[in-house]
């Protein structure tokens, strides 16, 4: 190996960082010059096996940028592989480049968009466990920074690739001592992360991160180890390497050197060519798979799999959901299937039993699953991943920023809303929707039985992007013909059939309070008084000019929710129906849950077919005085 | 120490343990009994001190049940020491009984509601700092399950509590082995589990939980130990122990022993007499502070401290935060600052440097901190947390929990929406007041300026519960004088003042946009349009009836918001005016977000004046043709 053409390069990298920070005005160049010396060394010294040409090739090494905010370090390593000109990384952070102040997917070499600390390992974790499920022998690298290693979520990611035994997937920390606003919690105290992340059961090397043939030489050593341990490289830093009036500083965070010192600090990084850098092919070049092709196909292959549920069966939705996805896993090579120890509530463990190499056990690790699952994602793989619906807003920033990777994750949580009954509180999502409901063009469907269950649960497999699936733990008959069609965007009327008689109210109600609804309204019917009753099992999108014109002749509409209201299903109403004039009722969750029987609480939370019908009669009263 | 009366006491435990779970029909009796041993050597070997006539006693020690599922056994303590009868053990999970699923606030002996696993660790660290801080001599121990340790919320605790030598703080680990759904990640590793723990800084003893003399020992050992470190017990027992036909056997978790098989599970418990156990009162006795009784009092006290800001004063709502927080900091000895290492973008580090002893830099680790911060408010502090407001999606599952044990803490989030230009997607806020929102009687707060960011920061610590702020990056000016009043539920109207028009057009903003849509009523004057502007500076609550008087004469109303739709202004608006029937217009972000400069970030999304004139255009028209 040519070291000196790594010094070049590094040199080359570290210019590239200055000018296109300093044009920005704005941007982390100190914290791309501390990680120089080891991307390059990576990238340059034979180690990093991609077709730059093609960077969904399968058979790439993975190179995640967990330290999203050395950005400038991951365009000045593509710009030394002739990828991006030194023109355009001057157009860094500007708006419309594809330089963005994180790395995004506008940059076809980012693995995924980082940024929130703490991320990129679990994402690495599950492109290695794609890599091992596939049998490809790429790599998967991770960059990540000092601070956050103090993230729980890095923690999450260590254990849970020992336990898979990942020896696919290198870990690089860049201990360059200084945060944001000063020291971090270890500062250079690299005997200290050696000792954590080899109990936890990974390789690792302590080196100096600017030494290059140690780095070289490490770096080998990695290539050549056959422990069948993940491995990690503590390297010791300075922030600002290569620059002294940046170097191990204070206060240089976050800030671009201006320009008036810029010509300092080039001089300062010393002599060098403007030479490309090579990047080794990997051995098997071949073009990627498109998931979402296979997935497109996948409904109608699997539709003699479902199971034939009668109406008035009874089925909890969650096991509706576990047969389908058993039937959905044989029939889609791209679904896997990850779960947070509870497969035998989201019954996700029909899987495990019938093709376990396409479970992946997460315990009880919410982050780390979410970002394993986005590298799955990222992938080409469409992940289902569940666990109690409550337990995912444990994983909300993972969920929030796997929408700026363009991520295809199906998320489905069991146990929503007060129904659960008697776990009580901790147990029970009443913010769930609201939560999915923020995803950029996410999805969220809730199916009240299993035939809307097994349809919806397919629908979210060929829909490409986030799909967010609410189960139901109770058990509620079956309501629909096992023919019955739906859609991403749709809903179902259900009307009274008082002859001659027009409905003035609609309830519209979904999962557990469409079954209350419905109750209502075949109540109702006893004392003459008509509802429809409408399934809103599609909650975003929903189909707005359809709902609008279904309801525009009523006079009232009543929402009912098992979440509270804010963010729920009622406000999601209240939008798609803008823009008609009819008032809008909301029962929704608004004491304080506590546990009891699931009747009781419906109850008790006046979400109940009782709650439905006094509302309903309040509500005509109103009418008939005025 | 009378050993035999532990072993006794265990016996009555386990027996009120399954009495009340076959009861109930329901519950964890598995989970409980494997920590029974260790519990009841805990509380009645002379170790746990506490005035159980006086729960909230600052001097008594704290025992937190981080493994809420064991609730049973935490409520049979309390029976054994003559706190709960037989009679009511048997109302367990029953509507209205103390004894809820999981722990909550019902029953006096809960520190935290718990049930979300992995969170009691950092609930502990909270309260170890805060006895540190009040140079309180109590310890804080945190019974904890296997399987939640793979949460990485554990090891942010494990890490901090290193960091803050907190010597008063003793974990315990119920190495059951078991799971939900079968074996934990670590099974019966308790070796790894010391590894691990000790590499983080721990003083830890693997030990057999069952072994009460050898319990009793170490526990002794802990209580005379002066190394200065937190204290970990990892205790390998047996799920289930003492039934045999339960024990260390897989299917029985969550699960009650049938009522037919009551009677011989009892008897293989072995013969004891029912009395009452013994806790040791601390040393010194005290009634409890109410935090709240001094908060109260705060606000008029520091009136003196305030800023005086002018109109037209150029200053960023984050630093005008960071000024008031040291002088609340300063006259309220209640108030600590926590914050996740960007204590200089919060602005927080005023604290940092003013009164650092009330300043507690939790690095980036915002679960930890969030759960801290409980801790902290369970003690009678009023904790403000900060972070990038983006963050706080990191702990959306704490602070859902903390809503269960009557928290009362204050989330200050900086850098909100697509406004902070540059840095991109992953650091712009956008679903932060939907997540916010959630909160049961939560309040939301965002500030436009430097006099409404001050006022409103004093009724936040005035206010009991918890409290969402929301601050902004970019520097705006001074548009109120400084002694405007503000209230929490309340709003400001600004008019248009072109004589004798009336504004049928009313734009309600808050934060940056409020900004925005002052500059479009300016500009619209100037073409003669009137527009009124409301300022939602309390977006929950929202005083509905004056929101509803102010707007029922005009047209339509506009709001425009930095923060995706679903769940944010628009969304609370519309629910708020959910009486009248006037078009509501939303403006908010809508494209995939971006890098770039501020303003062309807020034109791009259409949420500036640009695109409020224009709206406002787009509705006059179709008001004028119609």
């Amino acid at each position: 190996m040519d070291l000196k053409n790594l010094e070049n390069l590094a040199k080359l990298v570290r210019y590239y960082i200055l000018i296109s920070t300093t044009e920005a005005g704005t941007g982390h160049p100190t914290s791309s010059l501390s990680a120089t010396d080891l991307m390059v060394t990576l990238m340059f010294g034979s180690f990093f096996k991609a077709d730059l040409n093609n960077p969904e090739n399968i058979n790439n090494d993975r190179l995640i940028f967990s330290k999203g905010h050395a950005s400038p370090l991951l365009y000045s390593l593509y710009a030394a592989a002739g990828k991006v000109s030194e023109e355009e990384l001057k157009t860094l952070r500007k708006f419309g480049s594809r330089l963005e102040g994180h790395p995004t997917m506008e940059f076809p070499y980012t693995e995924a968009a980082t940024g929130s600390l703490g991320q990129g390992l679990s994402i690495g974790v599950g492109m290695a466990l794609n890599a091992k499920l596939e049998k490809l022998d790429h790599q998967t690298f991770v960059l990540m920074g000092d601070s956050e290693v103090a993230e729980g979520s890095v923690w999450e990611a260590l254990a849970l690739a020992t336990h898979y035994k990942l020896d696919n997937l290198v870990g690089i920390i860049d201990v360059n001592r200084l945060g944001q606003r000063g020291e971090t919690l270890l500062g250079h105290d690299t005997k200290t992360y050696q000792d954590r992340v080899e109990a936890f059961g990974w390789k690792s090397w302590v080196i100096d991160g600017h030494d290059i043939p140690k780095i070289w030489e490490t770096m080998k050593k990695i290539q050549e180890d056959r422990s069948g341990m993940p491995k990690m490289i503590i390297a010791k830093t300075l922030k600002g390497k290569g620059v002294s009036f940046l170097e191990n500083m204070d206060g240089w965070h976050g800030k671009a050197v201006p320009a008036d010192k810029l010509e300092e600090a080039i001089k300062e990084i010393g002599e060098f060519d403007k030479v490309v850098g090579k990047v080794v092919l990997p051995s098997v070049i071949a073009r990627p798979r498109s998931g979402a092709a296979i997935s497109a196909k996948s409904g109608s292959r699997i539709m003699s799999g479902m199971t034939k549920y009668k109406i008035g069966d009874i089925v909890a939705t969650r096991k509706a959901y576990g047969n389908i996805l058993a039937q959905l896993v044989k029939a889609n090579p791209n679904v896997v299937v990850l779960d947070a120890e509870v497969s035998n509530s989201t019954m996700s463990e029909t899987v495990k039993k019938e093709v376990p190499e396409k479970f992946f056990e997460m315990y009880i690790a919410e982050q780390n699953m979410v970002g394993a699952a986005l590298g799955f994602s990222r992938r080409g793989k469409i992940p289902f991943v569940s666990t109690f619906a409550a337990f995912f807003s444990r994983a909300f920033d993972q969920i929030r920023m796997s929408q700026y990777s363009n991520s295809n994750i199906k998320f489905v949580g069991s146990h929503a809303g007060v129904s659960i009954g008697e776990d009580g509180a901790s147990q029970m999502a009443l913010e769930d929707i609201a939560m999915f409901r923020t995803l950029h063009e996410g999805v969220v469907l809730y199916p009240s039985d299993a035939v809307s269950t097994e349809r919806l649960s397919l629908l979210a497999a060929e829909h490409l992007g986030n799909v967010y699936l609410r189960t139901t733990r109770a058990e509620t008959p079956v309501i629909y013909n096992s023919d019955e069609e739906f859609k991403i965007g749709g809903f179902k009327k259900h009307v009274s059939s008082i002859k001659g008689q027009v409905s003035r109210v609609v309830v519209i109600g979904a999962g557990i309070t469409l079954h209350e609804s419905l109750k209502a309204q075949q109540q109702l019917m006893e004392e003459e008084v008509s509802i429809d009753v409408i399934d809103l099992y599609s909650i975003k999108p929903i189909d707005h000019e359809g709902l609008t014109k279904t309801v525009k002749d009523s006079q009232a509409i009543i929402t009912v929710e098992d979440h509270y209201e804010e963010g729920g299903i009622g406000e999601a109403v209240r939008t798609a129906l803008s823009g008609i004039n009819i008032p809008i009722h909301s029962l929704a969750v608004r004491k304080m849950p506590k546990s009891g029987k699931p009747a009781e609480l419906l109850g008790y939370e006046e979400i109940d077919s009782q709650a439905i019908i006094n509302l309903v009669k309040r509500i005509s009263k109103v009418k008939r005085s005025s």
